[in-house]
């Protein structure tokens, strides 16, 4: 059993209401990874520029994650800013260099084409199924998505949602992809178009998932103190993945307690800026807040 | 055991992506008795103009709906008119006809002042209290409010709380009256404020309860067929305070199990125009989706 995860590792600047940080260390497979390490040995494929810092390269390590994808080219690393608006649901992007990761054309290592779980982060849906095409016979592959290839390549994300069991996205992603502004019907039409399951991510709302099991819901992990929303969904997906890979219970169910598990990562990761609160978060902490979480929804 | 309601009766004009209705019956009492008569015989006070016909006042009785604390007044009922957005979120008010509801003065028969459960709908807080202080010794009291009071009756308000059992508010209203974005602190604050517990409604999103037994929260029983929003929000209070009058079993988690009949009772009116979906559901389909929705929850 191994989980793969490829995406982006970035320098975030980021405002909130509750303050403000620059140059942190960001990226979709970054907090993918760093959530998925408290479950398993993640491996690590993505891109930096020449001034990403030995000490943050070692963060990942230590932590126990496999960096043998993570390359190095010439340039800088891709950076992000942006600014969440008060009520810490939405945000405004004010800068984005791609750097390296722009013309990034992700090169598996041998080692990892044997990859049981597979976590395509957003990208073009192009690069994802060049990407999976990488792999010899994943278990189980999950993309994420966003807006911008739902409306610049429709055509190219239809072609990969057949060869994925399961497809992440937030709600307004899943109502323009769906073309429904309702999210019951917008989950069960986008199963409908290929993977064999739908995450419906709705931040503080809590998530929605359709399977052939029908549909499950759950509210978030209630947190008073919301910090920075950055890398919450993919923290989410890292908690999913990396429970599931690890997971040796029976299926039924697994999914949904995955979802929970992605519920705590992701409740952890608004708590302080970047990936702060998860670099003193311990195994136990999960495990209580999970604990919490089944008597919060008990009835 | 008795449930008292004292609340608005109306005419809604409703315009939504689904299609459009006239003078349809409704009103926050209307909304919140129609709920709680699965499960109890609600007494209901209200006030309605002369042009109120028979037949409605029947569809009232006939759902076991004690209305002899409805008094008719010279002059219209109550009308208003709203149009709700591409997302069914969201609503503009268009016109709002007070009419015979603009100078009423709520006076409780005397067989209604022993009730044990009371409702106060959204109004005045003032006229709250006024009702309040007609009831005996109500063993459980829960009351609704909108941001209109919280802006211009503030103090008013505030002098309420401390009475109420439960106060009911969706998460705009919350974080008004908290001036704080995070619904968790919100929830919370709002709880010192006086009431022995908050529910914040949430829409699509579900609710989440505020009590001595600390959070609850749970999602929106998922429907696929949103026709009409108007009245979702007092047959949830319908539901819960339906089910909690009824309810027989210890304490613990009653307020949870009626919180889950307020959602389930809320997925059906949003199902048809105005009350038209309740006018044909059977208790039966009630606790069909209960089982269901335990069935969606459980992880």
């Amino acid at each position: 059993m191994s989980l793969l995860v490829v995406g982006s590792i970035a320098f975030d600047s980021i405002e909130t209401p509750k303050g403000s940080v620059e140059d942190a260390l960001g990226g979709s497979a970054t907090f993918f990874a760093y959530a998925a390490s408290f479950f398993t040995k993640p491996r690590l494929v993505s891109v930096v520029g020449e001034d990403f810092p030995a000490e943050h390269r070692q963060l990942l390590t230590g932590r126990n994650i496999d960096t043998a994808g993570l390359v190095t080219q010439p340039g800088k690393t891709f950076r992000w800013k942006g600014r969440y608006h008060q009520d810490m649901n939405t945000r405004d992007t004010i800068a984005v260099h791609l750097n390296v990761f722009g013309a990034y054309d992700p090169v598996l290592p041998d080692s990892f084409r044997d990859s049981t779980h597979v976590f395509l982060a957003n990208s073009s849906p192009v690069l994802q199924k060049k990407v999976l095409e990488q792999v010899h016979r994943p278990d189980l592959v999950m993309a994420d998505t966003m807006d911008l290839w739902i409306e610049t390549q429709h055509d190219e994300l239809l072609a990969l949602l057949p060869h994925l069991d399961g497809l992440v996205l937030n709600d307004g992603e899943a109502r323009l992809l769906s073309e429904d502004d309702n999210l019951v019907r917008a989950g069960q039409a986008i199963r409908k178009m290929g993977p064999k399951f739908v995450i419906i991510k709705k931040g503080e709302h809590g998530a929605m998932l359709f399977s052939e099991d029908g549909i499950f819901a759950i509210p978030a992990f209630p947190t008073a103190n919301v910090i920075d929303p950055t890398g919450a969904g993919d923290s989410f997906a890292g908690g999913i993945m990396g429970y599931l890979e690890s997971d040796k219970t029976p299926p039924p169910g697994r999914l949904r307690r995955g979802m929970v598990y992605g519920c705590i990562m992701a409740s952890l990761t608004v708590e302080g800026f970047g990936l702060d609160r998860l670099t003193w978060t311990k195994r136990s902490e999960i495990d209580e807040r999970v604990e919490h979480y089944q008597a919060m929804l008990a009835f």
